[in-house]
C-alpha cells in the first residue's frame, strides 16, 4: 500500500487515486522523463530529468554542477503519461486521460561506490534497455563529475483518469461528439550516429525497442 | 528576445540554450501539459495541468480548492518535448533529444470576466482546437468553481538539445553501436463516448487531429 500522508491523499477527484504499490512500480517503470521539482533560493525549480528504480528508491544524476540537484530540502518527483484528451460535451467537463505518479521526500546523496554504479546503471537502463552492458562504463573522472540522489519511494501517490467524458446529465442530449482522442507513442527507426566509422549493424536492445511505447 | 535572468541563463550546456521569443512560442503551442511547480507548506510540489497562450501571457485553470493554485508566492512552468534517445558509446554520454521550455514568475489572479473567458477558451484549444465553439459554454456556476491564473512569459529559458550523440574523443573508434532512437507521439483513432444517444459523426476537429504530432 502507498502513505496516506496529508500530501498523498488526494482531496479531490478521490476516485482517480491508486493505492497499491504495484501501481506506483507501473507508472515509474513505464516512464522515461521525470520532472523534479525543488525549492532555490526561496522558488520553485522544476526541471525534466531521467531516472532509474531499484526496489523502493528512485535514483537521479546530473552533473555535480546542477543547481537542480544542489539544492537541499525536500522535492518533488513527478512522472506523467498522457494517453488521452478528454473531449466533452461541455467545455467544462474537457480533461485528460493520464497517469501519474508524484513522490515527496528528502533525497539522499548517494556516496557508497557499489550503489552509485547500480544506481547509475538503472538510470541508464531506464533510458535505454539493454545499454549499460553495451557500452563503455564510466572512468573515475566522469563518476566524479556525477551527482546520484536517492528518493525514497515512502511517500508518494498516484492519479490515473481513463474513459469516456463525465458529462452534466441534462448534457447528455446535446447534439454534440464526444469521446476519447488516444495518444500514443512509438519509436521510430534508429539513426545511426554519421560520425560511425565501422558498419556495424543497430544492435538488437535497439531494434527489437521499435514497437509502440504502449 | 528572452529574458537574461541569471535563473534563465543557461550554468552549463550552454550550446543548447535558445534565445528568441519565438522558440518559446514554438515549444508552448506543441504542448498539450505542463508541469506546474509551486511551493505548498515550505516544500515544491509538481503537477500535470493543461495551459494555454495568448500573446506573452500564460493562462492555467483548476479547481479553486486545488492546492497548486492556491499556493501563495512564485511558481516555475515547465513544458517538455522528449525527442528522442541519444544512445552514445559511453554510458555518460547517453543523453535525451528534446525541447523544454521553463517559465518563472508570479502569477496573477484572473478577475476580470472577459479575460477568464478568453483564458479558458485559449487552454481548451490548446488540448483540443475547435472545441470551444463545438461545446457548450461554461455556465456561471462552472466559472465559480474555476480558478484562472497568468503568468507572464517575461522571464523564461527555452532548452533544446537534437542531434547524434556527443562522445569522447577516445571512443569514437569503439566498435560500438550509436545514434538516436526516435520517439514519436501520434493521435489515435477517437474513440466515441458510448454514452451518446445519436449517431453523430467524428467532427472535422477531431478527424482532422488524427495526423502524427510532430
Amino acid at each position: 500500500m502507498l502513505s496516506t500522508t496529508p500530501r498523498t491523499t488526494l482531496g479531490r477527484a478521490k476516485d482517480r487515486s491508486r493505492t497499491g504499490r504495484e501501481d506506483l512500480y507501473a507508472v515509474l517503470d513505464a516512464g522515461l522523463v521525470c520532472h523534479l521539482g525543488v525549492v532555490a533560493g526561496g522558488v520553485p525549480m522544476v526541471v525534466p530529468t531521467g531516472y532509474g528504480r531499484i526496489d523502493d528508491t528512485l535514483y537521479l544524476h546530473g552533473s555535480t554542477g546542477a543547481t537542480s540537484l544542489r539544492a537541499e530540502g525536500e522535492v518533488c518527483v513527478t512522472v506523467t503519461h498522457l494517453d488521452g484528451i478528454v473531449l466533452a460535451r461541455s467545455s467544462f467537463n474537457h480533461s485528460m486521460n493520464y497517469r501519474c505518479a508524484m513522490i515527496y521526500g528528502r533525497p539522499r546523496r548517494v556516496k557508497d561506490a557499489e550503489e552509485r554504479l547500480a544506481a547509475l546503471r538503472a538510470i541508464t537502463e531506464q533510458l535505454a534497455p539493454g545499454r549499460w552492458d553495451a557500452t563503455r562504463k564510466p572512468t573515475p573522472k566522469e563518476l566524479a563529475a556525477t551527482a546520484v540522489l536517492a528518493l525514497s519511494l515512502s511517500e508518494a501517490s498516484v492519479k490515473v483518469r481513463q474513459g469516456p467524458p463525465l458529462d452534466e446529465e441534462e448534457d447528455y442530449a446535446l447534439p454534440i461528439w464526444a469521446g476519447v482522442l488516444p495518444l500514443h507513442q512509438s519509436w521510430g527507426t534508429p539513426e545511426p550516429d554519421p560520425a560511425m566509422t565501422a558498419d556495424l549493424p543497430v544492435p538488437d536492445h535497439v531494434a527489437s525497442r521499435t514497437i509502440p511505447v504502449r
